[in-house]
């Protein structure tokens, strides 16, 4: 069968496969100094965000993503007080990294001012944690802002952005994780998006840990998990450590965790970070 | 953007979603007395059967479906030693059960001998071990072949089956999950494909959980793996046990197991019945 024009559908080029969600309607249209960002309403999936053709996100299944970007490196970490987002100008993982009580506080720093203001109208979900006192956003270049911050100033990095091509390439490099360490304090941890497991291990997942360890982060680690609207349906994060084993976890905070989540709990924690066999074949030195 | 006719597409009517592989050319088209199967060679999946116009199983990415559809359940039971498929005409189940030595005998029960002779076809290595001894291939009705069965006379029964429409809607009722319990033996385990947890949670996850358990078995347990060409690029398993938790696993012979496995290990065992909040939540009484 083929889509009429009530379909929005995502190629992904490398793989020879594509994703559609069933439009009843697009609400926005943007060309910013950055990017082209459009707005959909959809059938069953709620809003649609696309960045240049790209799902960055929908109503319907965010929640996998930003619960998977945000809990387990939070949870990984002995005492995790200063966050720092790259990235992440939708919100999602910002709302999802206040839920901790213990995190002081969250400087967001996303190139693209347009893509929180549009979230903030279109998904107004993610940002009803926007006004925290916590919260800081910022617009402007993650990398120069790793590049200026303190050493040891930041417990946790996450790094919620789009594919690595276009603004986002330095963020996938060896200079990059070499500011990210230097920023970290002890026991500090990186989490980044690392793309598809059956589709970019080799161009992606396995170039990723070699460069963080390069940079010298002591340990990595991939989870994985469902996302529906990105290409192949299944997604990773990679986190790396400074200096501890990546595989700690706080099993009581966990277990106890104050805040409600539809994906992500002490179960999945354990649990996503068991590695395919072919993957961790991949991850072999 | 819109795909032109050099795309194979699957409508997921339920979800408002769709999912694409590129296609280089048909390689064949029939007519069955039971269904419409079709094969296609894909730009960058391989060969892709499909039945009725739903996707079958690709050369890619059938590994995950194939291994999380037996290792789980033959590891969960103590000493599984007769095995059902009913279903499974691709052979794909079929190769992964015979890698188990302690596997005496397979009965495959399949009602459309056209599936496995195409799949021998376009899919040879998935019927690499077709002519094992210890394999019978049957092609009939897998519902009257359960219910014909002698009491307490199979250790697994593994559904391996279309979604439960058509031929396939007997397979996800309380009559025959009752057959299933009376024609297993002590310990039996019956694992069946239960569809995406994001799309079919409340439609069939949660009421299969509630027909086996309302048929007699004692405790049931869904497990999740990805896979790309099915709706949402996240399946299912449900295992049901008839007299014991579904929990057991054999430790020493699954970290020892005898055989290559590309998705499936020790860890993803232990790591694939992690419940996601949300479907914890649907499953509780």
């Amino acid at each position: 069968m083929t889509l009429d024009q009530n379909w929005f559908t995502e190629r992904c080029k490398e793989a020879g496969s594509a994703f559609s969600l069933q439009i009843k309607r697009k609400l926005h249209d943007e060309q910013t100094p950055f990017q082209h960002i459009e707005i959909y309403e959809t059938e069953k999936f709620g809003n649609l965000m696309t960045i240049d053709g790209f799902v960055m996100l929908t109503t319907r299944d965010n929640f996998v993503y930003h619960e998977m970007m945000s809990h387990p490196v939070l949870y990984s970490h002995p005492r995790p007080r200063r966050v720092v987002i790259i990235g992440g100008g939708d919100c999602g993982t910002l709302r999802e990294v206040l839920k901790h009580p213990e995190v002081e506080s969250v400087v967001q720093v996303d190139i693209d001012e347009r893509v929180t203001r549009l979230s903030e109208q279109y998904f107004p979900e993610l940002c009803e944690s926007n006004a925290d006192p916590r919260a800081e956003l910022r617009f402007g270049d993650g990398i120069q802002w790793v590049k200026d911050a303190e050493p040891g100033s930041v417990d946790v990095i996450i790094v919620d952005s789009t594919d690595p091509i276009g603004p986002a390439e330095g963020l996938f490099s060896g200079p990059f994780y070499k500011d990210c360490l230097r920023v970290l304090g002890s026991d500090g941890l990186l989490g980044q998006q690392s793309e598809s497991p059956l589709y970019h291990t080799q161009s992606i997942i396995r170039p990723m840990h070699d460069e963080m360890r390069k940079a010298g982060f002591l340990d990595t680690l991939t989870l994985h998990f469902p996302q529906a609207s990105y290409p192949s349906g299944w997604w990773t994060a990679t986190i790396a450590a400074k200096d501890m084993p990546v595989t700690f976890l706080r099993e009581e905070a966990c277990e106890n965790k104050p805040f409600a989540t539809q994906y992500y709990n002490d179960a999945i924690h354990r649990a996503c970070a068991a590695t395919p066999e072919f993957l961790r074949r991949a991850l072999l030195d």
